[in-house]
């Protein structure tokens, strides 16, 4: 990829919960883009959707649609990227992908761009963005890190149902309201039901007990915080919220530190706000953070079980810094470090 | 207290969430009871109420009203319990409490029976139950340090509303309803929106950070083993449900154990129910326990990032083993402990 003025880019999922957040966020950080191309199945082709006043037509998902395009922010699911990717790498785009296909593959920089922002220059033309639970995680474990080293991190999540699609949003408003009437629903997008439930389980189950998406906490927090040996273990849960995933995280840090030294760390990170006061009951929730792109963190305190240890509760728009607003980044990344490396 | 034949019982607080299941419990386990009193606040006196057939009135929670009494079953309160349990002690009535308030008591044994049946004997006219996420915890806990020593437990709740009361669970029903509809709504019972959020604080906050229900969890934990170093840290947050408490716990054992010994302890431990395979999706969920009387286990794997650790998500009905039945199981433990003193 060259350095230029604006690019053109293509949506590749466009209709969905994170392509039509890429769309509004293109516009809303100014991305430096000449054009957007938004692309998506056969059903969704000739769908017009409409962002800061300007009207697109959905095209179809085929290789000829790649021609000429710079960039391309997928959120299309596994087998699309899969089938896809080459047909985009060969054309000379580079693929910003939100699915989980290529994120272990060695020769793909997995990124964060306030963790590992270097890692975008060594692309082959694909470049993955984490699990949405995953990212807002390593970003306050990035900056715990490299100020007292993390030893060892035990996270439970409480995940909103958009982290599963627009239509598992939609199956929670309308079983909602069919147990509020009294009435039988049964689940046909989630796997169980979630309408006033909670399901501990997100993704399928591997071979060790733990599902695909704790295990994606796992090795993808490793790859991109470069510390493949960190010990981290994770309780993946969905609860009944629509958009924001929380995380209670447990730390043990190799390193003293203060409550209050972690916080004041924390509210000068970039991307985090810390949003702590119990004495006026003030903590991240999901109703609150919905929409906003920082990683918020509250309810710091010591575990007085074990030294060095730290209870955080983090709350993140899993749509936005788990998803389109990391993909927007990664590329705005991309773009300043080719800008740097040719000065 | 006298052995005898039958017993005159008072549910203390009989319109609440708890009270009302007293009553069914009672009946449910054929509890020995001559007769049963209903006692409330003045503005529920005269309601009625039914079980099994039978017709109940409310009448007024004073003073006089626990003259002949044998056992008197609490669910009205700290301050309820803090001023009527002088006068039931003083009439000879044995006061099993679902407050707080007596909890931490060095002279009040706190008691979940399946646990430390034993401290029954030791009380002075009052036992205390503990708190809904403590109960069901520590019977899991009592089982796996028997067998191979509890060193280490971190526990994230998932805390249905209906521990706060009934007036919550009607507030999170009318709420949803009117998030479904689109409306601005604000919230009167929970500190909270509760209506499709999570909120990471039950209970007031305490000096250190946490808040009252967690600190419950460490002390109360603590108490109920017998064991006052025990190392447990608590996060509890409620979640839009109606019924159950949800528990994700990390467990660090002394001695090895391994995935198929853990589960097979928790298969045969009284009480418990291990609902544990991932294959078929088979785990313990709010929806499917609500209404059921063992602590259902699921989900149980090692924690790869240390040894002889373990995860465990543990969910049980907070109104059954949480309060009413492990209240009517204390009462049941005094009878029975007293028979075998006496023989």
């Amino acid at each position: 990829m060259q350095v230029k003025a604006k690019y053109k880019v293509a949506i590749l999922g466009a209709t969905g919960n994170v392509g039509r957040l890429l769309l509004e966020i293109l516009h809303e950080r100014k991305f430096p883009f000449e054009s957007i191309k938004l692309l998506a199945s056969p059903r969704s082709v000739g769908t017009v959707m409409e962002s800061h006043g300007q009207q697109y037509k959905v095209e179809l998902a085929e290789p000829s649609a790649f021609d000429n395009i710079d960039f391309v922010f997928a959120s299309a699911g596994s087998a699309v990227s899969e089938q896809l990717a080459p047909e985009i790498v060969k054309r000379g785009a580079v693929l910003i992908d939100n699915s989980s296909f290529f994120r272990m593959h060695d020769d793909v920089p997995l990124v964060v761009p306030e963790v590992n922002a270097a890692a975008v220059l060594k692309h082959k033309g694909i470049i993955a963005n984490p699990n949405c639970t995953t990212a807002p995680l390593v970003v306050v474990l990035k900056a715990l890190d490299d100020n007292y080293g993390v030893k060892r991190v035990i996270v439970s999540t409480y995940q909103s149902v958009s982290g599963a699609g627009k239509e598992a949003m939609d199956e929670l408003r309308a079983t909602s309201a069919q147990a509020l009437q009294g009435e039988d629903f049964t689940n046909r997008v989630m796997n169980q039901k979630i309408a006033f439930n909670v399901i501990p389980q997100i993704d399928k189950f591997t071979d060790n007990g733990y599902t695909k998406e704790e295990m994606k906490v796992v090795h993808e927090s490793r790859k991109i915080m470069g510390k493949p040996d960190l010990r981290v273990t994770c309780t993946a849960v969905r609860v009944p919220v629509e958009i924001c995933h929380s995380e209670s995280v447990n730390v043990e840090l190799d390193r003293p530190a203060t409550v209050a030294e972690i916080k004041s760390l924390l509210a000068k990170t970039p991307a985090v706000v810390l949003h702590d006061d119990p004495a006026r009951s003030i903590y991240p929730m999901p109703i609150d953070v919905a929409g906003e792109d920082p990683v918020y963190v509250g309810r710091v305190r010591a575990d007085e079980s074990n030294p060095n240890t730290y209870n955080l509760w983090i709350v993140s728009d899993n749509l936005r810094i788990g998803a389109a607003l990391n993909t927007v980044k990664i590329a705005e990344a991309l773009i300043k470090q080719l800008a740097a490396a040719k000065v």
